[in-house]
């Protein structure tokens, strides 16, 4: 038996996937180091959870749809690792992150690239920079209620790009795309033979009755993953169900990627069984009037947002037409005082107590992001404190920001 | 704007990443073409989920706890990624799978290799391979109640040893460690400088009263990683609740590997907050007669089959003493007709109906594994049945096994 040269010492350190997976929204806000305004309660419109308030409770048939999961002791046991779907394409998932996780693990190899929205999601980056996948950024256009530049999209793709990811609604923008303009994206991805993988967490959640379009029906050839879940529109973000529903009409992505799905969610297997038990309760038996009511109080604070700081010098809103965000455009040269979006909403803090996200957080500096699920006196309030905000800073003459803003 | 010599062409792979995550056991047990035998119905003493056959119902508390949970409405939201547990060294996972899946890829590096025990849990190597990391085997030895040949262990460990898993109580062999012998264990990581993970999802459920020991309170310095979960002995595998202890008296984790945890946790968030919010409920209030039934009724059937296969010529049944499995040597010699154990448990399908796992699915030959937690006049029934096909295919003289498994 050989001698060993080695000297035990120990050494341990983080693993170099440990320390590529990186959430540049912690590491922009955990920097931001403002304590409020002692004087003023704190109005947070900076998480994307819509249940912080308490204002807007999940539905009784999703409560009751769980509980009677609980009491029938049918769902205890492990669910096969794709979750217990009666249909062959609908992969379940820990949420939509996780959704979003196996979608590029089977898509993006290390050294590949995936195109990217900007302004966009972070989460996006986060996974694809763990998977040693690199991030193109392509643009969306706020003049243009937030389109995509789909030329310049298109400039992106190369012989290494694994998917584009397409987000819409849009977190941050609360955009919502034509069908038109998804035919359009569908055009582009077509041309350049790169799969699609759709983020349509927010789905069905626009202002205008029938505006969302899911993208897959619109596809005659792209294959393309569509990653959803329970948290948004139903309102329980905690209870991590999401799904891959896979389209693929033309059989390009062939049984690889469905069974390279199947493979890769056997390393943690599925969702909460309960949730799965409950799950076509949820969504065959949710009355429309929650739906409704969920998106006639976000549309009502999305006015009320808009129209308030429409009118404030100095910041442009882009009238969001779904989702939960709206977003804010800072004309920085009226702010000399502040550096960066993310100075400003600092400050914001330290002097009114309303934390909104700067948009350097989505790749989008100037910007900051609005919550909009808030209850609508804490709306009011946090608008006329960003309106005083404003108007204390605001340099350079009048308000005339409604030209500069180009509505 | 210069021309791309790119022809796009469709040609869409899955990743290697989802090519390299490979379950053993679906790819063995998949390749198993029996049908059971139409004469008998099927039972499977196969699937390592106790819920199977309805005879192991969760606790009342258990379920009270999940359905407080969902009425308060507190647990809609979004919880930390880690968990919303109280404790700082508490990271709350989806299923003791995540938990190690996350302990191995904040601890390890492509190139890196592990030590797992042999035989052991398939999942281990599953997680190493895709994560780029090697899978080196340590020898558990079945005539001492499948204690570690340490001396083995011991001369696996290299430089690029990132952590040894440690899995106690056992699956598949239902074994457990005595203290000394978790104290050896704990002597060799120390000498090596090299970190333990703990599996203990079968912590506490043992046989004989006390007899589970923790790994991490016996050790001084050498830096754990206990993963845990409700799956097993609260019974309700599906919930995928799972957690990491972090235990690092010396400090030689140091805050790198907390933070490396936090971030691997911020790509799919944590597991199920209705879960969570009854997660210290279930833990406190769990009345003790629950899980003493528990291990009872495994113990009664550990008794019962071990007892019975003890007697059939030319198996030898290891005796457990807790979790819930059970493990039986084929003394292969005197079943000449079978070429290998996944060979003789597929006849054993096709001929008896009766399913148990063949242990090459645990890297360990000539063996098969039986799930301890079927009604028990299920058991009898099988041990039955696995005696009439053992003396059918028995081949050399009388039954002299006895004295061939040195019991
Ligand atoms: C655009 C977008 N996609 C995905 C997610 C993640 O959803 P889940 O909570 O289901 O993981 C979010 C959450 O905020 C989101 O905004
Ligand atoms: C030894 C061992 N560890 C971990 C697990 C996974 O547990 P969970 O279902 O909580 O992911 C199992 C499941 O069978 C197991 O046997």
């Amino acid at each position: 038996e050989k001698i060993k040269s080695r000297k035990p010492r120990w050494s341990i350190r983080a693993s170099e996937m440990s320390k590529k997976t990186f959430n540049p929204i912690r590491a922009i806000v955990d920097t931001m180091k403002a304590t409020p305004n002692p004087n003023k309660p704190m109005i947070a419109l900076s998480i994307g959870d819509p249940t912080i308030f308490g204002n807007l409770p999940t539905d009784n048939e999703v409560t009751r749809a769980m509980k009677e999961a609980i009491d029938s002791q049918k769902y205890n046991g492990y669910a096969p690792s794709i979750g217990q779907s009666q249909h062959k394409d609908i992969i379940l998932t820990s949420g939509c992150s996780q959704a979003i996780e196996l979608a590029l693990a089977v898509l993006a190899n290390p050294g590949q690239n995936i195109l990217v929205p900007r302004p966009g999601f972070s989460l996006y980056k986060t996974l694809a920079l763990s998977l040693g996948v690199e991030v193109k950024l392509y643009n969306l256009i706020p003049e243009k209620s937030w389109e995509i530049d789909l030329k310049h999209m298109e400039s992106l793709v190369d012989d290494k790009t694994a998917c584009i990811i397409v987000n819409n609604p849009s977190n941050p923008c609360g955009s919502v795309f034509s069908k038109k303009h998804l035919q359009k994206i569908i055009a582009v991805a077509s041309r350049q033979c790169v799969p699609i993988l759709a983020d349509e967490i927010y789905g069905d959640m626009v202002f205008e009755y029938g505006a969302f379009k899911a993208l897959a029906p619109l596809s005659t050839n792209v294959p393309i993953l569509s990653c959803g879940g329970l948290a948004k529109r139903w309102l329980v973000p905690g209870w991590r169900m999401g799904w891959i529903l896979i389209h693929d009409r033309k059989d390009i992505f062939g049984k690889e990627i469905r069974e390279g799905l199947v493979r890769l969610s056997q390393r943690i297997l599925g969702p909460c069984t309960i949730v799965q038990g409950a799950l076509d309760h949820i969504i065959n038996r949710t009355p429309q009037h929650f739906y409704d009511n969920t998106i006639n109080f976000i549309k009502s604070n999305a006015d009320l947002c808009y129209n308030t700081l429409s009118t404030v010098p100095g910041l442009c809103p882009v009238r969001p037409a779904g989702a939960m965000y709206l977003m804010v455009g800072i004309d920085m040269e009226h702010f000399p005082e502040f550096e960066s979006d993310v100075d400003f909403t600092e400050r914001m803090i330290s002097e009114q107590s309303v934390f909104c996200l700067p948009a350097t957080c989505f790749e989008y500096p100037n910007y900051f992001r609005i919550v909009l699920t808030v209850p609508d006196e804490l709306m009011v309030e946090a608008c006329r404190r960003i309106r005083e905000f404003c108007l204390e800073h605001y340099q350079g003459g009048e308000a005339v920001q409604d030209l500069e803003c180009d509505k």
